[in-house]
């Protein structure tokens, strides 16, 4: 029995479960390597490439849980979305999405827009064995933020201005948003994937009333009656955890500013919990690592299930050592 | 008697004060005019243009407080710590702060360091009568943000590495700064500020646990004992608000995330809140406007004293008639 699916299902593990956002990705040298002079769109649709990519943090550090390799736009893209991704900024649009007609002229997400998706989920369950892959979507208020902002943003002023100016526009979009998110979600299980982890990584910057108003109805659609276990997570979202976990959510993911015994005391037995080591904490030497590991899985220990994480994903410039001591510390415990 | 001042103090109000952080700025056509050539740091050095730029607000929107025109960095550089503030981003050093070397060479502020601050609020309080004057001043955390980062930062990498790894060298930086902030609020009230604002900006960025321990003495240093009433806020602060009043408030300011209600229902009777308005808010149709400024005014009113303000600073491409309506607003309820 996998210690991840155990926790996620708040039912006894042999050790406390641990993965990291993010794993997979520019911190490791062999990532690196694999990506150069190969754009962040086209790797993702390369199903050897995401093979590969997905499964070189769990062959270097044993974590419990493979996280799929891809990006929240990849589905968007693959509809026909004229998006890139740009080196060291994220994903980039040169005509924002913000009228009734740009919204229209989005279509709908099906499994033959990508077989390299069920290509690679089935490549790579057949490699990871007991391991469970962990599917991947970005939530319908952090993709439309992309659309509408034409890149990334700190204030989201264009995303909120259309939010309260055109609450019909919004809401279309994020409901084309939502079943595209649906659709690769559905195709990531249906070629094996154990769970899946909807990352609406933006979403803290709303207020809970906002919220609740204008994108957990599209989060919950996303959600709602999937066939697998469903982590939940979005960066700064400690204001509202209750409806991040009552959006639709198995395992609720908390950053590195919500301690876990104070979410789980908030969410009930109903949650399990992921989360809450700070980023940074990596770049730290190694006692302050451990004080803050043990204080991590002391706090977990008062949820029903707890899968230990980072608050956000792994900074780029860590060092995968400090990674492998982490998950070292995690399983010893 | 000052509806602002009032109200900072939990006493009777006439009618809700009403301010906002930034509301001398880009976004005022006046603003942008006066400052055509002049740089950042340059400005805020001269007593004339600040005075001329904290007024404009006044005139324009009939707010019940001026807020100092100035940049948290204004003292750090009046010590001759090497920094500027690049238009569009922010303020940036060549050579980041990182060492005990580095720190050992900031030297302390006196008044005479400053005599145009002296000056520029002498000059202001003559001219604003009764409109009370709050001084200005960046909390020691988030000036040491910059001074490590070198310039604006998303993660906080290099911060929290130094806090984490070399506590000594981060303690140290912090009590310079917070010696540094405390001197140029101390200067401000002497020439006739009636409250002041404590900018801890990015605290959010830190957990409660960490705050406490590596932010929350040197703000508290900054304002213990201060003669007039103390307003602090920083963005993201919702998960410790309790530790942003207790570090030295009399007025706890919060952002779009917390409602004013949940605040002050944690707060308890001994402080004031303020903030709350999304910044992008004014961007929306008036009827959203009308509806949000309600309930921020709705919320606030169970608080045993409200300052009227939004829960970030003014947008820059903010419309300043529609701040000009928010403020009616608030003062015909």
């Amino acid at each position: 029995m996998s210690a991840f699916l155990a926790a996620v299902r708040r039912e006894p593990v042999p050790h406390t479960p641990v993965w990291f956002m993010r794993q997979a990705g520019r911190s490791l040298p062999e990532y690196r390597k694999i990506r150069a002079g190969t754009g962040m769109l086209e790797s993702c649709r390369t199903p050897d490439l995401v093979t590969e990519i997905t499964l070189q943090p769990v062959r270097r550090y044993g974590v419990d849980a493979a996280i799929f390799f891809s990006d929240i736009v990849v589905p968007v893209a693959a509809v026909g979305v004229p998006i890139d991704i740009k080196a060291g900024v994220g994903p980039v649009l040169d005509e924002p999405v913000r009228t009734a007609a740009d919204v229209a002229a989005i279509r709908d997400l099906t499994p033959e827009d990508v077989p390299y998706i069920t290509e690679a989920v089935r490549q790579l369950v057949g490699e990871l064995g007991d391991t469970p892959l962990i599917g991947f979507a970005g939530a319908p208020f952090t993709l439309a933020s992309y659309l509408v902002e034409g890149g990334p943003s700190r204030s989201y002023t264009n995303t909120k201005a259309l939010m309260y100016g055109a609450p019909d526009i919004w809401h279309a979009l994020c409901a084309k948003l939502a079943g595209i998110a649906r659709v690769f979600l559905e195709v990531q299980i249906a070629a094996g994937a154990r769970t899946v982890q909807l990352f609406d990584s933006w979403a803290g910057a709303l207020s809970e009333a906002d919220y609740r108003r204008y994108a957990m109805p599209h989060s919950a659609a996303v959600l709602d009656g999937l066939t697998v276990p469903r982590i939940h997570f979005g960066v700064g979202t400690g204001h509202m955890l209750e409806a991040i976990a009552e959006a639709g959510a198995d395992v609720v993911g908390v950053d590195w500013r919500t301690p876990l015994d104070v979410a789980s005391a908030r969410l009930g037995a109903g949650y399990a919990v992921q989360g809450n080591l700070d980023s940074i904490v990596p770049f730290a030497p190694v006692e302050v690592i451990e004080r803050e590991v043990r204080r991590v899985l002391a706090e977990g220990a008062k949820a029903p299930g707890h899968v230990f994480n980072l608050g956000h994903g792994v900074m780029p410039d860590t060092d995968p050592d400090a990674l492998k001591r982490i998950v070292d510390l995690v399983h010893e415990n």
